[in-house]
């Protein structure tokens, strides 16, 4: 079973390349130059034209909570439907977070995911797990799980009486992680001292949206990266930083990575192309834009961008966390602290960045780096995804930098009653979506079926030196 | 009743004068320069001749712990024998520390040491308090305490389970201080941090004093540090930040100050004249410089020199909180944890201090602005203390430049059986002591009795900007 | 011939007392607190009631240039005028800028200002020595120089073909400075760069006064205040940065003085109180406002106020150079680079400083510590000028705070024919101006005559650590 | 004429991958998985087995010069040895410096260069042109040679009097690179006052090589590089900054990069390899290290390391400039300031960052991407060179990464009559090297020919954000 994709531009994270590209089953057979004899040699059951297209690897987004628990509800999309949005939006790979309960081992709460996910996806996909409670015996459970595939460990700052782990705890788990090799992922919010200015904001009868923005703030963030970068130099580990939105917090990073620590950072789109004005939209509108780290004010963005160009920041993943506006952000109305925490976007993503090309601020290998085959690299996926490469997994986007479209609740795929891009134009979209090999969306439809996806084990991470 | 202090030369934290001191009563009544009309015009009851002497402020040590209760010992100086040791050594003011336990009230704490200190003291004294137990309650006490002249609150980011306040806390009496005036003192260290390494120390059977230094690591005062100074921003409140000892967390104090922020550090001898290299003496000598903040490696006390000379260290006092080797010390043989924390001092400061004169690395003038007017101006006693001026109480000092001694447990007038600077030779000593006008020592004898001192309301903070 | 003032309120650069002064000559004998039995022993041949009023130190101006030749004209004041009208505002001594021309000696520069001032100032004057021309012969007249008492050499990293100096002769002069004790003086502006700017901008018609700081942009000034930091780094010489007005320069000191550096910096009152939008004023009335370094836009200031609390600034002199508008200043209508650069302010300073305080930017001992103790300090004139102490020159102002007026070209007394200032209105000014121990101005009358100034050798100076 | 590499270990900037490269011609036609069927079904007129072997790209060295007149001499490579020499090394592209002189125009030298290098080269080849003469006229020329594929110009802050420009000229160059996109290349050291280090060095006797390392100071390094930033930023221009040496300089590159401006920097296998002990070495041998900028203490390294890691440093290249010791470098005997500026290279690059793999320094695709595809790309060469992917030229490498063997002038093949690193024993070399799709050196053996080499006429900076 062959497929040749001819005549596009192929576009990796480092390279552009007119070039067509042979697909043998589930991989990537070979690359050869478009017009070339070996290429026009070429035969294949199935011929795409790709023409006046972009073909790129599938999308890998490194941080989606599918069906998360979160406030007494739990996200709208399951592994199902959250997985089919993000194949129509070009990701191709998804890395969600399974978790440990307090009290509870690592094992059942990776049990408990994978239960989730099996047979559901329609794009492969692998796990983070979350430790909320670093004891003895989850320090062990983590070696098991490196050797399962599952990587890299999520612990929070934020959240007390929840996820949040204490400094001692941090510090325990980083140290483990610098010798089994998992990779530890922060929340890097002092949710102490945060829970002090919501219980006061409240008192004061701050119950809107926006004073999530307002409690959460930009120095609490960067007080945390701080603190976590400090301590994994302590332990001796590496340490990646989620959802950074503020400009001090990239300072801070900044600072690491001139020291040259193994310290990375992700972003999200949310953080560069939404801002505390939508918190502030009225009629509760603003819970829409609840998560954490919150939004922050728009002059942020420009730190942003720079540190995403200048690899300050090096991996732009979704966060993906729906709930709907009906019936789940509205268990916040007149107490803010009570909306669940977190925005749609698995779908956005891929379009949002090539727009983020097209208005300048990245670069077209760029917006593959980031989106793609750093997050690969970083959480032990590389070479079979995140690339165009003879071996690599076939996971490939015809995209159209052309195929202008606004988006919607609507149109859009994903299970949530509302978009936090609604009404925004961008320039492009995916039109051809493979998953090792198969064609899965094609030109407005979809052609894949729940299970498609598989439990893909990861190695480590690839970044450290 | 009038002195009359001839022929010295008067250094304060500006001026350098070849001047006679006039004392009537308690206060400077006037100063005029030597050899005027004016000055040869004066009478008195008693003249001290101050020739080839140098005419200084006694110095104000604002950090001591007389008789404090820790690690189930007490600190062996009382406020008897520990205030009458500073006057020895040439200081004339203390501020010592009330300690609120957990559950009590601050005015509980606060009563417990006036009814220790009253009615013993050599000189005046005056109070901070720290705050063990922030509650609502305890806020609200902090008001009362301004008003009565303790305008201070200590905290502790260390000492888990004893005096350690969470961020949250912290963050509360900051947000008071602000209100009432109260200057935040800080112990920053990432106590939760330091116990994890701790226990892994004493597990691996690394039980020796040194151990103390490297459980405590620079990068876990410099966190706490930082993120001491990102809370007080968020609170709006200044900040005292206590014996830093790090360079690390030097450059945190610089960075902070830079921004133009009210963030205050201060250091100590036994940072400026020990080192690690002291805490890994043999025989469990070392635990004679067991102490929090810990000694550092030899190579930071450039960082603190230059730190003092460009007043990111605005503050020299001596944390004095003595405990003896001999039953005392002794009960960390085995266990360092277990080392009652604190180093004697209080005798030792201003002399050591001139010693850094002599040796170049602070000029005159700055040697009492470090150990007098600045500790005066911050606490708010100035211009009662730590300055030479008409209406200034006259708590002067007439100082030796050139009586060099040999400092040793065998004549040093601490309640405590070793000297951390045992065989050092300093290069002065001070030869007479005046406490609001009375001479209490005087060329090797000491004139005052127990109850000389009086306990002294303080203003608040003098620097804030 | 005693003076007594009595009832004020004594602000020096380290304290405020309420204390009488007992001048006898030209210095102060004697203070004592007010209303002791001492002080109300004093009987004098003149009583100046202090009542409500400050009693501070005349002020020292580091920095004027009267009777400058410049740009084909020369400075309007002469010293007679300027140093009168420096009376007026309060400041008792001035420090000038004798010229070292091009091909001639430092010699005959110095004894041409000596023939300048001398009999002619109604204040007391000392020289700096402007290094027109290294040679080696102008290095080894340095060395006599510093023995005269003209201990500071300035040097123009601006100005080609005028006062330039290269960097080697910079680095040459510093040198010298390292061993004979002279400090070097640096107008830190990149001057080559700054010509092909003007150059390129009168080609496109850029001839307003307002391109003068467009032209002079920011960066270089910043890269030359580095630049001059280097090479005293490479010379092992300290450094004091002229006429400081962009914020990258400011940070520019900051980081050298936070690593320990000897670099010092000294802005003025209109990069205070002036900014581009007084250079874009309209009619050519910018033309007022063109100095070099040139005024910045309004946001620098924040930086400039900053660094004179933090002390990364430390000096605040005029940089008195007044041209009249009417036949001066019109020399460059239609070409910005003929308008003559400078503004005038000696008689301005102490009373913009003034309503700085009151504006909450500096304190009261601030104000006098940057401009009478500092620039006193640094140039070595402490402390015979800059301060009140016994022994000292009584160089003394009673300054009226509450005594407001409004400033303006038809009631100052600098011979000018505009006020930087017009229209302003400062809540106080200086009621009583003493120069050692003369009354000079007293109630709105002056009181003193041409030639009551002396020639003031000066030590070198007392900031090298 | 088809090639088929097999069974190699295809090591780009951005992958490792077990893959067969296909090449047509002078390019490459496709790569293929090793042992699929596409692959396995490939023939050719040549099969290459690269069993064990890294298949890498031809190393870019982006700063050779060859043939440069310089102190009265030449250095000793001509295009004809030099090219050769790198082919050797696994070079297989070039990009050396055409010389304007004084009162010349570009057209004239670079007309110059063409001569000596056509016909004479064994690899491709480009052009740099170095402006000592920057007028209105050699402004415009600039424009030119843009246009014919010479689009980077490099500029001297170092030696007056011979390719130094001031700071106006180069705020010119740098405007109009800004202009035409021709990126300026920095020489940056403050040679005005090195010069004068120099003259004072040598007054005093010291005459040795190593005496070159120290007048030339690294601060001034630093200081040049700051300035050249400023600069470029005044001017809107990008900048490259060449042999970057000091640490000090570094931190500039990362303080301006942490900016997001566009800023580059390249350091050369002698500053990460060499050390001021080599200038040190006796018996003027250490003549035979003396180029500028010098070489460092060895405490410099890891900040290079660090930042080539990091990318603040983008490029390695050699700075090749051959002169033999005997008749050359002995010049200088009695005055290190004769000995002529320059190490020889080009051969031993790769080989040296391999080592630097081996060592741990850098990644194996880090090393690929400093020495072929940033330098490519950076100089507009991309994707033709540095990389091995479909449709680029053919110049490739089969590196044999367990080729152990000893650097020597005895075997080496530039025309030199010693090795910086003589008796250094390197992990591997390049086996087989490949120039447009010919092999020219197989095990041993030089296949190729002179003028088998073509010049390259080059795009602009792909870098630029």
């Amino acid at each position: 079973m062959r497929t040749l994709i001819k005549n596009g531009l192929v576009v990796t994270a480092s390279d552009e390349l007119n070039a067509d590209v042979l697909i043998d089953g589930e991989t990537v057979a070979a690359i050869a130059a478009t017009g070339s004899a070996v290429a026009d040699g070429w035969t294949a059951d199935t011929v795409l034209d790709a023409t006046g297209l972009y073909v790129i690897p599938g999308g890998v987004d490194a941080h989606t909570h599918m069906e998360l628990p979160f406030g007494g509800t739990a996200a709208s999309d399951t592994f199902e439907t959250g997985s089919r949005a993000a194949a129509w939006g070009g990701t191709t790979t998804i890395v969600d977070f399974a978790v440990q309960s307090v009290g509870k081992s690592l094992r059942e709460g990776l049990d408990t995911w994978h239960a989730k996910a099996e047979g559901n996806c329609a794009i492969d996909y692998a796990f983070h797990m979350i430790l909320a409670d670093v004891t003895e015996d989850s320090l062990k459970e983590m070696d098991v799980l490196v050797g399962e595939g599952v990587t890299s460990f999520k612990l929070f700052m934020a959240y007390p009486g929840v996820f949040y782990s204490d400094d001692g705890k941090i510090l325990r788990a980083m140290q483990r992680g610098a010798e089994n090799g998992g990779l530890i992922m922060m929340h890097a919010e002092n949710g102490i001292a945060i829970d002090v200015l919501v219980e006061q904001a409240l008192a004061q009868g701050k119950t809107d949206p926006r004073y999530h923005g307002e409690v959460r703030k930009a120095l609490l963030e960067s007080e945390a990266t701080y603190r976590a970068i400090q301590l994994a130099r302590v332990a001796g580990a590496p340490l990646y930083v989620v959802h950074v939105s503020a400009a001090e917090a990239v300072a801070e990073l900044t600072r690491a990575r001139d020291m040259g620590l193994n310290v990375f950072g992700e972003t999200c789109p949310q953080y560069l192309f939404c801002s505390t004005d939508d918190l502030a939209r009225p009629d509760f509108e603003g819970a829409k834009y609840v998560c954490s780290t919150p939004l922050r004010p728009a002059e942020h963005q420009e730190s942003l961008w720079r540190a995403l160009r200048g690899d300050d920041l090096s991996v732009i993943s979704t966060d993906h966390c729906p709930f709907c506006f009906v019936g789940q952000k509205e268990l916040g109305r007149g107490d803010f602290s009570k909306i669940p925490n977190g925005m749609p976007g698995v779908e956005n993503r891929m379009d949002l960045l090539h727009q983020a090309v097209v208005d300048g601020h990245i670069s077209r290998r760029r917006w593959i780096e980031l989106a793609c085959a750093t997050p690969a690299r970083m959480f032990g996926l590389y070479p079979k995804k995140g690339t165009i490469a003879p071996g690599a997994d076939a996971d490939i986007v015809l995209y159209d930098p052309r195929g202008a479209y606004t988006m919607s609740a609507a149109t859009h795929h994903m299970n949530v009653d509302y978009s936090a891009y609604e009404g925004r134009t961008v320039a492009g979209h995916s039109r051809t979506v493979l998953s090792r090999g198969r064609v899965i969306i094609d030109d407005g439809k979809y052609l894949g079926h729940a299970g498609d996806g598989r439990f893909t084990p990861r190695s480590t991470c690839q970044y450290l030196t």
